[in-house]
């Protein structure tokens, strides 16, 4: 690994360049998710950012600095289905074309709105094909510029806006975060809220949550080596499918976040579900695993404050709708 | 009508009492909403608030000036459902029994949730009985307090500070709203606003949004004297529903505001499917009527600002995903 790695000050300048691009989105409180889980919960409502999820930050940080007088063959990007979303919208609103890698079997609304931003949409199969040697094979054919989903220095920064946001969020409000959970897949958005409430809410211990059976950055933080997931697919998190940690994201998340949580797809849609009843907010499966490891009493939230990020809301109506006929109502009033 | 009529300050000092107890909704824009219609949209996002609806800011604001040691019999309501969530809600933190009076066909969710704050629930035929004899009896034979939905000088002040906020949100943003839709029933929360701006943005014409065949508020604006409703019952909006205006809301409304807008259940049935899938946001159908107004082009919105106000998000699970197997996605992306 010899790229170099994000810093505050480049979250710093993240945020000057999204501003007024991305959303400034709600840190919310629930009275009721509050009383039931003894401690006060913070949701950064991240699927009410552009393109429904965090994404955009980091593909508009990167994109929006390309010339486009220079990168007329505009970008390539492999994506389980929101950092596609987020890459087709900053590059539209560069005028520049997009083509986007996605798995077969991503939900269709991904892929529907990916194209809905101009977006040329590739699809592969998750478990026999590489998506970076075809987005690669791509990206040279067509000399456009790759944007990967996290192992990249804009893309870390960008996604690093958010801490910021959340860390100014909770000052405002004379609040300082216990713990912050977040979502996990490549470990990019971790990276960059690790690094920003490093330095602006040091006393906060940052976690990251992934679905059990793809918790290799919970193990690798353990072990201190970057682990590999035994399977490709089989979790409704589709967001959180990769395979392994990013070798920059845990060069800047090892030593610096805490133990990772793994919550079953049982929690997860039991979350979804309680989103749904409770909080108002459409949260998609992969978005939810904060919030499940919060319910699910994963983690001891009693007498303290909890960060949790819902970090995207696209999810296929048929799949919702399953979870809200299917999935019990728990502890809901 | 003898009643007194609240004023700007009567809502300044229900701000001063919700403090810290209501949520302070976020006013949010959506890039894709403002695209598919040509104009910049604010949605006052009251799903959000305490209860899953703005009932809590008016009950609060009523029911937190009673003494606890005088009102021991605690307090009566009658409600389609949202108010008796804030009413059972709002009794509950002051220690105070609640019975609320509301009609069999109500949610099932409405139902529960207003239980699980601790109310007693009682039901009554919405087409045979009437809901203000029943709740009126109740309360004369208990000793306690009869909280109406809107016809009530704080019930009005408390919903109007909901206006407080927008005002002060589209300030902060240096917006000026040329449109402000209320989702309307018995016309509390539009006296609210429409008062609130009155004062703080008065270049804003308010106007409400009802149902086809609910809009007995458009039309007795029109005619200049209260109309009724042919029927009771026979639209999805559950939480719009009330036969006719208040005589108080309908005296402080009158020369106040815009013409009204009525929606088709088909057109709220779309904006209940768009804000799941572009907004992400859990709205009721009667919350969502001010959307539906936007988005099948009733109100031109074009290079205008237009704030409209997701009152709600109390559906029940099967109704929402019904809706979201149904109703036809439109524009959306």
């Amino acid at each position: 690994m010899t790229d170099k790695l994000p810093t505050y000050k480049d979250i710093e300048q993240a945020a000057l360049r999204i501003r007024g691009r991305a959303i400034l989105t709600p840190l919310l409180e629930n009275v009721q998710l509050n009383q039931q889980v003894g401690g006060r919960v913070f949701i950064k409502a991240e699927c009410l950012q552009r393109t429904g999820s965090f994404k955009f930050r980091g593909a508009w940080n990167c994109i929006s600095q390309l010339d486009p007088q220079i990168n007329k063959a505009g970008v390539v990007a492999y994506s389980s289905g929101n950092h596609a979303q987020g890459v087709a919208a900053a590059a539209q609103l560069m005028g520049l074309p997009a083509l986007i890698v996605m798995p077969e079997d991503t939900p269709e609304i991904k892929k529907a709105n990916t194209k809905s931003y101009g977006a040329e949409v590739v699809t592969y199969d998750r478990a026999r094909e590489s998506r970076e040697e075809i987005a690669n094979h791509q990206a040279q054919r067509r000399g456009a510029v790759l944007v990967p989903p996290f192992e990249h220095f804009d893309i870390i920064a960008g996604q690093g806006t958010c801490g910021l946001e959340i860390a100014a969020q909770t000052t405002a409000q004379g609040i300082v975060l216990d713990h912050m959970l977040v979502n996990c897949s490549g470990g990019g958005l971790l990276a960059g809220i690790a690094l920003a409430l490093s330095e602006n809410s040091p006393a906060t211990r940052v976690h990251p949550v992934e679905p059990q059976g793809f918790d290799d950055y919970g193990r690798s933080l353990k072990s201190g080596k970057r682990e590999k997931n035994e399977k490709s697919s089989g979790s409704i998190c589709d967001a959180l499918l990769t395979p392994a940690p990013g070798e920059m994201t845990f060069a800047m998340n090892k030593g610096r976040v805490g133990d990772g949580y793994a919550v079953s797809d049982a929690e997860t849609e039991q979350a979804v579900r309680y989103a749904f009843d409770v909080l108002k907010l459409v949260i998609e499966p992969g978005g939810a695993v904060g919030l499940a490891a919060v319910l699910s009493g994963k983690i001891d939230v009693r007498c303290k404050c909890i960060g949790i990020i819902a970090s995207g809301g696209n999810v296929d109506p048929a799949s919702f709708a399953r979870i809200l006929v299917e999935a019990p109502q728990e502890g809901s009033k």
